[in-house]
């Protein structure tokens, strides 16, 4: 008989169930021989005895090797290991080359994108002033509760399969009404396209509406996605100074005079990094003048519902009576990064455009999350969480701006942004950003360095985004000690 | 006192739990002012008793409402509305244009994309031979397990967040491991690129490595969305015969003489749609001419894993020693449409550079889902499943050929294919399949007219897939019937 304890070894600790690591360890004898084809097995008595387990837990690991097809059992005769093993052993290549080619380089040239870099992720593992919002706050039990309801019951089939690529009707539904009570617009679930995310959003918009060689206008420091979608699709980039309110629209009066815009991208509710509110008067210039010049006004709302004073408002869309907007939403800073839920909400025709291009991309959403989100919607899960973390980020975003203004109010200057998750930190020149940075680093804790909002070397930009939404107040508090003492250390050289 | 039981009515049938359905209709009630800012709320116990519920459900609903901030609570004076409504109301903008726009048109022109047709989804809601696999044997328990497993646990934190493009490292791991052991190849995690769904992989492959004016060789008839996803990278696309034994590689030398070739699309393990596997001869051939010409040969073997007889090919990818090749694989046909998870295994250089891509299309993947599934593989749910859906797409595949080869020998063409979920049946003449598939969609029955095949009119294709995976013999039988009838109406007049 085979030594049956000393071939399978069970970990008591590990998260794969007893009954799979005993079928696993059997598969792998048979694999390498030591457990021969045809041979019997022992009964599910006698091995439960020897390696010391529930008998149950042998009948689940014979269970399975037996719907592997790796053992079969024989009425009133006893288990059998299989004389065919259902591995398929495919034919081999001969290779035309010899050697021992480690997949390293292509064996041809590409263009190297010379505008993108290699993404430098920030480290979310170690605490810091990252810019985005608190995992921790995440609903994880109603997301998970709503997901696995969706694959559960018998009506979440049709989820499975291929689907509309505008994505699915009932978060269409529940976008749509959203957009007409809480932004004025007057939409209906047609108006709404689902991307993953607001990036794909832009980058549909994009593809479409962008040709090689048009001009678009977006503000001087911009967001670095938006800017890398628009030079993809060939756009030209046509940068307007940003102020305490927002893009200046008299500058693009002049521009448009001078020449053809196609679009301007805004992010209206908060400017990106600046974190400025467009004021209504601009807003409003800014639409007259879009139907004046003809050029598509791209609004990207990404935070609108991250607002801390009484009245944000209405986007530029709520206004359009012309289709001169295209609308970008997304539920990834309101919910959690990894949900990568965005939408356009913009005229039909153009909806149906986006249909086509998205066939191209990736055929289609997820419509299992699409639908788990919309009844988190229904159910008033998505409501509740966005009351519990604007009073959190609310406390948050006043812990570290009174905090700034106390201790570092002649080094770091700033404007308590109203809503967001971030502040729009411009630091003293005696404190190089991207050394403070590194500095900050090797102690622990991150601060952007900010270099990728300087879209000119010209602009000097010694200024950063310090999120507050990331952390709670103890651990901003734990940051700003390090970061004082930074800052100390490189004032004394 | 207000009418308490008239203004909350409850649906003991609707699936909104009822201490929901109470908050909802209170706070329908203070929006509309019929209840009052300020106003005492009745307790709950009188209230519970008014409704007929239990009190715990009022208390229940009165906690929603609280943390909503609708109502509040003073102690041992009772529960009030509260005096300042917890909704933001934004400012309005003044609309520049008057009138009623309903957002049907933009107000500028943009270019109509000239080779992507709008989606025309077939009726999944209908039986048919549709293409795909049958989305009632998708192992949704175990999903739907381990998708909320991984939101539910402590480390489960970090899926949350911004993570790395190139996808999740534990799914990497188990398709590295896949793609070793099953298909030969030599892979590490670093080698994967993970996508949503082999479209995506395509469609980064072409934004990547084909400059507009590429000539990209491609099946005589081919993968429509391919050819797509090409054409939008601005590739030319040079068609060559495709045989029984996959494409012509002769021709495909004489062509690479001729001109510059960029590219080379291939779905060696069956060719799509023709069904016919690439033979090995062939697939060192093909690999000897990028090697000569220089061409990059895209390999999609999106249905590897869908094989009935014994021996497989291993692919071209397993032989390449000078990186010649970048491979693509999925899970979405595997274990479900809606599972949108791809990849691309390639050589370094070329999966650093897609990392860059990938940050302008959609930032990142699901790291939610990635890990899931990599956790499914861990567990053998994922190998489990395939060997269950194997032994029955084996099964439907005989059957229905069988039944084609009994029934309908004259009029439709075929070969058996070695694996994948569909036939390709070439139609006798006398039974345009347009007017085939618009008669039996009357009748409730699915079958594809094929035109999306039809790449170039002059090749009078009537020639479609009929797929068997999807429906289960009886349906099929069914089906067949109709069938039956529809070619003998047709036939008639």
């Amino acid at each position: 008989m085979l030594p049956w304890k000393n071939l399978i070894l069970i970990q008591k600790t590990s998260s794969v169930p007893v009954y799979q690591q005993i079928a696993n360890s059997i598969i792998q004898h048979i694999r390498s021989g030591v457990i021969k084809r045809g041979m019997k097995m022992p009964g599910t008595r006698e091995l439960s005895q020897l390696l010391s387990v529930h008998r149950k837990t042998i009948v689940s690991a014979y269970d399975e090797l037996d719907a592997q097809g790796w053992i079969h059992s024989l009425p009133s005769k006893g288990t059998f290991v299989s004389d065919q093993l259902p591995e398929i052993h495919p034919r081999k290549l001969e290779t035309v080359s010899p050697g021992n080619f480690r997949w390293e380089k292509t064996g041809y040239n590409f263009r190297i994108n010379p505008f993108i870099k290699p993404s430098t992720k920030p480290l979310r593992d170690m605490i810091g002033f990252h810019d985005g919002p608190d995992v921790r706050l995440v609903p994880v039990d109603a997301w998970g509760r709503s997901y696995r309801s969706v694959l559960s019951r018998k009506s979440g089939l049709h989820h499975l399969s291929y689907v509309q690529e505008n994505g699915n009707y009932e978060l269409r539904k529940v976008l749509s009404e959203e957009l007409n009570t809480t932004r004025g617009m007057q939409t209906t679930p047609e108006h709404i396209f689902i991307t993953r995310g607001s990036q794909m959003a832009m980058f549909m918009l994009a593809m479409v509406l962008i040709a090689a060689g048009d001009q678009v206008v977006v503000g001087q420091t911009n967001y670095y996605y938006t800017d890398r979608a628009l030079m993809a699709a060939g756009a030209r980039l046509v940068r307007i100074p940003v102020d305490d309110e927002g893009i200046d629209v008299d500058e693009l009066e002049k521009i448009c005079k001078r020449k053809k815009i196609r679009a301007v991208y805004v992010t209206s509710h908060h400017h990106f990094p600046t974190t400025v509110t467009l004021c209504a008067a601009r807003r409003m210039k800014l639409l007259a003048l879009a139907e004046k010049f003809g050029f598509i006004i791209i609004e990207d709302d990404y935070d609108y519902d991250l607002h801390y004073e009484s009245s944000p408002l209405l986007p530029v869309a709520s206004a359009d009576r012309n289709g001169m907007v295209a609308y970008i939403g997304t539920l990834s800073k309101t919910v959690a990064p990894a949900l990568r839920l965005g939408y356009v909400a913009a005229p039909l025709n153009l909806i149906a455009e986006l249909g086509k291009i998205r066939q191209v991309i990736d055929i289609q959403g997820d419509p299992v999350l699409e639908q788990a989100v919309a009844e988190m919607f229904s159910l008033g899960e998505i409501r509740r969480h966005m009351k519990k973390v604007l009073r959190e980020y609310h406390l948050r975003r006043d812990f570290l701006c009174s905090q700034l203004k106390k201790r570092f109010a002649e080094l770091i200057q700033f404007k308590t942004p109203e809503g967001g998750l971030s502040v729009w930190a411009r630091f003293d020149k005696s404190i190089p950003l991207p050394a403070l940075h590194e500095r900050m680093k090797k102690k622990g804790v991150i601060i952007s360095s900010g270099m990728i909002h300087n879209t000119d070397p010209k602009m000097n930009l010694n200024a950063t985004r310090m999120g507050f939404g990331w952390m709670n107040t103890q651990e901003t508090g734990r940051s700003l000690e390090v970061l004082d003492e930074t800052i100390a250390e490189m004032r004394k050289g």
